[in-house]
């Protein structure tokens, strides 16, 4: 369909090519580069007009620099008579800020939806919000896919016996929930709590993990603090081995370092994120989305609901 | 007043210093850091519910991380009850993006501007715009001051004889009027032409320089090319001295080398854009707008005009 263009701009090229590859059309030409001074300079070249454009980034770290280049990216197609403007979003930065935790803080996630709204984003097709609230941001739909599917294809094929899903904390029950329904598993939690203030946090898990392989699971693993405590105390309790797993590896600071050290035997990522050759390490394996958005962009372009995609 | 609270963001803390500084009052508490990730973290850390803020931010380099700081700040000063948010932009980044020059590109002025019209900006108080339709980019007062008055009392307190004021093109004419009218001197202009494609520009001078000190003004010095070329040409055509000023000192990229290896005796900029140690060169004069937006600030803070503000 001539009517369907797909661009990349430059937080996840790879990504972007294997789903312009999984679509079967060209990508789109522009180019994005800066002025001697660092500002965006952007030039789309080939006509979108009267087009269904779909812009392929991540905001993931630097985010500043990729929400920019998507706003003046969105602003330019705009105004050059785009149909509809569909935004992918593998990664959603800023989703963690989505709620006053304290007083005169800023609700970013939502900041970061008007902008979006007012460059002129007619549609957002995303992977596992980190709070599903964040849809509600919007005034445009929202397609939310699940990097659950992919993950649990992974272990399945593994074969491991007699597993456990753990969340590593109240907070992420449901994804776990998902993963344990995929795999036939039972569910365990991590729950954290600090007896008494200036006190160390006591990892208590609740369920049965004892003898059992483990399997954490959350949406983001960002400095992997909580990831690798939680791994050490199933190990510390009885697991017999420990595996992890996530949709978004920020993996900022020392994750690395805490990954490699830690007792978890394989840690299973999404190239929703790009994984700088630098933080390869044998321990990690990264499963592509591209499959699962480039379909996505095919239904979503042939009106097509995207909810139960890739679940088998 | 107690209602009046100033804030700055990291672009420019020394001239925010100065700028409560004479006002008289303190300023205001906030932390803005970053999380591991990148992400930018802010924290109101005093009450401003129903106060009129004032938050200091140029959106000079890095410009991506400039505007989404002020951005943030902005949401959090919204839902933190402020009565008004007044931004004060000493210098407005991608000014020069202004309008499509060629099919298919942004208009990133327009865009910054709605950005902050989102974010719940409710005035914007700013210095010499690069074109001056930016202010009808907003449907929000904006206020433009400008850097004129503050170069032309330096010059005039130079006591330089027989001095032209020379336009670098023919888009900066009425600013050199507005420097020769408070100079009381007669105005030139570098008419670049190219005779033939791919052959070099040539360098005609409108106006009588010979003999005569030179003063180029220009609004925004940024690789420096325009300028010294027209220094070179002004010197080669008979000029006797040639100084140059601007309002706000980008100088990226060759700027400071090509500033070095050029006629202008000296350069005047205004401190809209900090400029780092390593680009302080004797050739240089920087004066401060301070005292200029500190006043502004007063005079909006009482509903006053600021139109004629600092223009003696
Ligand atoms: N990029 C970030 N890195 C670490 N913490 C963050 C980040 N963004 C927001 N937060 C904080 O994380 C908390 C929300 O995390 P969560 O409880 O996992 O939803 C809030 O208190 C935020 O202030
Ligand atoms: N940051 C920048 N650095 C250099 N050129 C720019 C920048 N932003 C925009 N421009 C270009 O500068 C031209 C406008 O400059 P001017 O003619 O001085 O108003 C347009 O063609 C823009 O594409």
């Amino acid at each position: 369909d001539p009517n369907l263009k797909v661009f990349t701009l430059n937080s996840n090229p790879d990504l972007a090519e294997q789903i312009v590859e999984h679509i079967g059309v060209k990508m789109g030409k522009c180019s994005v580069t800066r002025f001697s001074d660092g500002e965006i300079q952007i030039n789309i070249e080939e006509s979108i007009r009267g087009c269904d454009v779909y812009v392929i980034q991540s905001t993931s770290a630097p985010v500043n620099e990729h929400i920019m280049e998507l706003l003046i990216m969105v602003d330019a197609l705009k105004r050059a008579s785009a149909k509809t403007i569909n935004v992918v979003l593998p990664y959603y930065g800023y989703a963690r800020q989505d709620r006053k935790a304290r007083s005169r803080e800023p609700i970013t996630a939502k900041l970061v939806a008007n902008l979006l709204e007012v460059a002129g984003v007619t549609r957002v097709i995303t992977l596992d919000l980190h709070a599903t609230q964040i849809q509600g941001f919007f005034d445009i739909p929202v397609d939310q896919l699940l990097g659950v599917p992919i993950l649990a294809k992974h272990f399945r094929e593994k074969n491991l016996e007699d597993i456990v899903i753990v969340s590593p904390d109240h907070g992420g029950v449901t994804r776990a929930r998902k993963l344990a329904d995929r795999l036939k598993a039972p569910i365990a939690i991590i729950d954290k709590r600090r007896p008494r203030p200036n006190v160390a946090e006591v990892m208590n898990i609740v369920g049965n993990i004892e003898g059992k392989t483990a399997i954490i699971i959350d949406d983001i693993i960002d400095t992997a603090g909580t990831i690798t405590l939680a791994s050490n105390a199933l190990v510390e309790n009885g697991a017999k081995e420990v595996y992890a797993c996530c949709t978004h590896p920020v993996l900022s600071g020392p994750a690395i370092e805490r990954i490699q050290n830690s007792k978890i035997k394989e840690l299973v990522i999404t190239n929703t994120i790009p994984l700088p050759e630098e933080k390869m390490i044998d321990k990690i394996t990264q499963l592509s989305v591209a499959p699962l958005l480039g379909e996505a962009i095919i239904r979503v372009h042939e009106q097509l609901s995207v909810s139960k995609l890739f679940d088998e």
